[in-house]
């Protein structure tokens, strides 16, 4: 039985129901263990307490924020602890001379957003979860969304962590200056790392001056080609667009299904376009119209105000519960080649019709990085499993196009048996060498990521 | 005696005096050891055999490109093996759809920026050394320059590389895809490790669309606070200047007399200021020049063509010859917050008054990276060591305002026995084992940064 240190009786979780809550994440079929704890630190000495205690009982540790993964990587484990750190929540600095903000891991992505909005500055990295999930969260993934053609991912926005290691050390990575050389950094180790290597307890973020409100245009497509040019064209532009999204006839379906946000029913495809531009969203959206024109758009609407900008990206925004909304899926996070995207929608279709199964293609455009929606009957075993067939089928279609398994939701435990093929085992092992030195005792997230 | 395997035998360098000069880099005081090797490396299976063979010899391996060190990370060790890289100069792959380009090691900085220039693109990092220094060097050392305060560092425009490790392992790292969170990403312990940990042989660099050429504006100030006053407001713009440079009287007497670079001679403090930003370029040096007005400053130029603008830079690119025509000298990288800047001046000024050493200050300011000279008598050991001393104290000062004892130029082996005071002796311990996990006989570039 999941034994837990008398000091930190106080922050157990004791009530079921709750306590069952905290148990699995916002993956498909996560499934509460038998036996385990929950933890809810309230500072860092109830993290540090707990991985003494974990480390030297080779108990199981889950580092958890606001369970947003859709991998698995923050469903309990049998016999081990959840280490919940959502109540470390404070934004205790923000500072626009030396561009930075400090954050606690339990910091809602839209939160920090806010607090340095206040002084004129701008955190990009910005997941569709954007509204919950958790700044820790985001570093364990490397989380990215829809601001990462322009702006790019989490890792270029950390200067510095503080994580607690297996065994109770607090340690320090980067830097809080501008730069610095001095030793490895080991920042970039554990951003994307999945809780495998130790728990974030305080992230030092790099900050930059905010942009405007972006505006928004929208254009539709009779074909993906034509959809797949405007997006080679737009990325030739000088002045990147702060988002370029996709979304097939499908996706568009749910969205106004849910309510109308203006987007129009009849094509295969739609490019969602914006620029913050300091002082030239308008030049720049004026541009990028005529750019999908060019590209073969059937139908180019153009939000020049901030209200219907905003529309037709809550659009955009709405999509993942529209998608919840319409049954059980597979979400795919593939991330390929900007040029090989047209190629691996195609491919999905092929998959789509080969199977009889259905998929709704959409993502960040601009990237490469798409995340395909596979649905399934959740009373059908033979339709679920047709549908993680076709999963597969995906991440295997998307390492032949020379894309990864993964471009920002994580391994977590849905894609731990493709680590190895994109990978390879002599990377594996090597990788899960660099782990044991921070975990000698394998406590971390146990059979994620690195499978075994 | 150190050995080389006879499939290497035409890569030897067995010229006496062109040995000689692959023996030493940039770095003050660096003497060729009585017995080394020099190898040429032609390919990947050159450097994949030395490798090999120094793994199995136990002989240390001292990665080297242009020898522009400044640190003495790439000077000969006895009975060690230099491989030089240089001929590794190949860029094999410049992709504005993906934004990325594929260099080797030994491609010179500048010559990668013109590569990608031809394609509308821009590679930022932008050493004062661009001219001649490597990108194996730029990546070893993590590079940062003068575009920094826009742009950020060599860390930020690398998606990817290809190592070879002790033994002969060839690996990559990172990933090809704008996004990508598939394991662990070993990237960025190899930025800035010093060839400690292997050596590149490939970098697959992140590119961005070209910026326009840059308009300068100068400033003079009478007094540092002044100076300091303008850097902050700067900070917060929202177009982000994309140099911000700082040099004392002393720094622009040395350039003024290598030639007349337009700079004023009677000031305490100049600053640098250019912006990039296409289409804006004149409307942003405007402002910054009434942003250095309203902060005191005594002569405002704004360069509005880019001749005049580029000659002012040409002065500031000046600097590092001027100062080395001086005569011998120290060089300081120390990197400190922003708002720490002149405080750090401050203290260089006491320490020179103090010890009777003469110490120009400059650096990126928009930065808090300085690299003061503290120049010596090379005839007179107690004049060296004066000025050695007061290099020492200038790293505790960095250290005690928050800063590092390195911004950019690394900890090499002037800087070894400073890292322990920045990292502690239980994390040096830490990212000892990380090396020996890569390095576990302690071939590379032994007895530099690590100290032991």
């Amino acid at each position: 039985m999941t034994t837990i240190p008398a000091a930190l009786a106080a922050r157990l979780v004791t009530d079921p129901d709750v306590k069952a809550t905290y148990a699995v994440d916002e993956s498909v079929g996560a499934v509460p263990p038998g036996d385990f704890e929950v933890v809810r630190a309230r500072d860092l000495a109830d993290v540090v307490e707990v991985m003494r205690h974990a480390h030297e009982t080779r108990t199981p540790v889950v580092p958890q924020g606001a369970r947003s993964s859709l991998t698995g990587g923050s469903v309990a484990l049998e016999g081990g602890i959840v280490l919940n750190v959502e109540a470390l929540d404070v934004v205790s600095e923000v500072d626009p001379l030396e561009g930075l903000a400090v954050a606690g891991p339990g910091v809602i992505n839209a939160d920090l957003k806010a607090a340095v909005a206040e002084q004129g500055l701008f955190y990009p990295p910005d997941p569709a979860s954007s509204a919950f999930c958790t700044i820790g969260g985001n570093v364990a993934t490397n989380a990215g969304g829809l601001c990462c053609v322009k702006y790019g991912v989490t890792a270029d926005y950390v200067r510095g962590l503080q994580v607690v290691l297996p065994g109770g050390e607090v340690i320090r990575t980067g830097h809080r200056t501008a730069k610095g050389v001095a030793g490895l950094d080991l920042t970039g180790l554990f951003v994307g790392s999945e809780g495998t290597l130790g728990v974030v307890t305080e992230v030092v973020a790099k900050v930059v001056p905010a942009p405007d409100p972006a505006l928004t245009v929208l254009g539709t497509f009779d074909s993906l080609e034509d959809a797949s040019a405007a997006i080679a064209a737009l990325r030739r532009e000088r002045h990147v667009p702060s988002l370029v999204e996709l979304m097939d006839r499908a996706s568009i379906a749910a969205v106004q299904a849910l309510a109308d946000y203006g987007y129009p029913g009849d094509c295969e495809a739609a490019l969602i376009v914006q620029s913050d531009r300091p002082g030239h969203t308008a030049e720049d959206v004026a541009l990028y119209a005529d750019i999908l024109e060019k590209a073969g758009a059937t139908e180019v609407a153009v939000a020049d105000d901030v209200q219907e900008a905003d529309l037709l990206l809550a659009g955009r925004r709405a999509l993942s519960p529209a998608l919840e909304a319409k049954g059980p899926r597979f979400l795919e996070d593939v991330c390929v080649p900007v040029g090989r995207l047209t190629d691996l929608i195609r491919a999905g279709q092929a998959i789509s019709a080969r199977r009889g199964v259905e998929i709704t293609m959409s993502g960040h455009a601009g990237d490469g990085n798409l995340h395909p929606s596979i649905f399934f009957d959740a009373d059908d075993p033979a339709s679920r499993e047709n549908a993680e067939e076709a999963f597969g089928e995906m991440v295997a279609t998307a390492l032949e196009f020379g894309g990864t398994i993964t471009g920002e939701h994580g391994v977590g435990s849905l894609k731990a048996r493709w680590l190895a093929q994109e990978l390879g085992e002599r990377e594996l092992e090597r990788q899960r060498a660099v782990k044991a030195l921070f975990d000698p005792h394998g406590i971390m997230n146990p059979g994620r990521v690195y499978w075994s």
